[in-house]
């Protein structure tokens, strides 16, 4: 009973998010009847971040075990076949031992947050990113991203329905660069609380508008409270985009 | 009364195309029906570049006329504030001379085609770019596409239904290059025919996929038939990026 570990894509626009829900389409769910579909079996696909309603990913990794041996292109041609016209895909399919979870082994998972900073709706990269009207100071937002880096308690940063056991979590890196017009956010991170980056950039967004300084920002984390908190982004600009094993 | 030059951001999906058409919305009947929202006038709205339906743009330009000598932001805020949900953002207005003609005064128009080549689906990138599954050669296409540049009849690369008076034009620059999964080509002209650049493309990536060599290119160049060029590529992946004037 092979293991595979796949890798996977999504536009996350018209799903409930990456976990089965009762009140819409998941992707975690639309790989499952893709794989019922392909080899006739009912199988349970594990993520390594259940990514909310609206967030993309461009490298979300899963697990899921196969009665048969099927060659790795097999899979993952066999599931994109079946999860069309749905705006998922399979970019990598590889037989893993069956101690390999794609939840549980990770180590490191990235994500991005996709700011665009101007005037003017968006049109070709709406539900992609972030529109914000007013200027933003990129390198402000940096300088003050790397008071998030290290060990701390997150509370502020932190969604009031988290399910995490403890706030304390580790930020290995985060980046704020402007290309342009697009304002573009990394955290790296070996796991995450719920709406941690969407609060962070919203947080780090009124830093880049000159509301809050960098010691407001550190503040705001130090004071340990969900009322702290700046807006949360919403989910458009947010991709989860690697996990290392 | 003032004559505006509006720079113009569009998806193109939803679109018959820019010019009006009965059989359904288009960017220009938008946007002018967004002016007459917005002043009361009923306006024409001429633009540089007829993109046809499905393909985007990133940096259309129009002119339009109005009575009264608005300011430019309040033209540009109040049109985005009209057009909205429609995917078409005004970047830009500015007052120019009443000589100045979108379609009559540009001296080069830019476009770019986006190809993902990989085998699986699109999903971010749905209708943003074709997706083509066999690998190809870049440079192999970027040197087949040389061939194309300089003045030529064009009519191996120009729809059957094409209006324009003589299949000669004068292609300025053309380059195809690759970026991880992405491969962009580019190319400048004073004028294009209809299709020209999907027809170019898709006869580009005969050469990509090794079926053409980059003197069967040239020979279908110098064949001056449609029925020599290649398969026009989708709307999906193009892009009038700038005009010049």
């Amino acid at each position: 009973m092979p293991r595979y570990r796949l890798t996977i894509e999504y536009d996350g626009s018209p799903f409930v998010g990456w976990q089965r829900q009762v009140t819409g389409p998941s992707v975690q769910q639309s790989i499952e009847k893709a794989a019922l579909a392909f080899c006739g079996e009912t199988i349970d696909v594990r993520g390594a971040g259940r990514t909310d309603a609206g967030v993309h990913a461009l490298g979300q990794v899963a697990h899921l075990d196969l009665e048969k041996d099927w060659p790795c292109d097999t899979v993952c041609d066999a599931l994109n076949a079946h999860l069309r016209p749905a705006p998922i895909a399979v970019l990598d399919a590889q037989i893993v031992n069956e101690d390999f979870d794609a939840r549980f082994s990770a180590i490191m998972r990235h994500y991005r947050y996709r700011i665009i900073n101007r005037r003017a709706q968006l049109t070709v990269e709406r539900h992609r990113a972030w529109r914000v009207g007013r200027p933003l100071d990129a390198e402000a937002m940096h300088e003050a991203a790397q008071r998030l880096v290290g060990s701390h308690d997150f509370t502020t940063f932190r969604a009031i329905n988290c399910q995490a056991k403890s706030p304390v979590k580790t930020v290995k890196a985060v980046s704020v660069r402007r290309e342009g017009e697009v304002i573009v956010l990394e955290v790296a991170a070996r796991s995450f609380l719920h709406h941690q980056v969407r609060s962070f950039t919203g947080s780090l967004q009124l830093v880049g508008e000159g509301k809050w300084s960098v010691d407001d920002l550190q503040a705001a984390l130090e004071a340990k409270n969900r009322k702290s908190c700046g807006p949360v982004a919403p989910a458009d600009g947010l991709y989860l985009v690697r996990v290392d094993y």
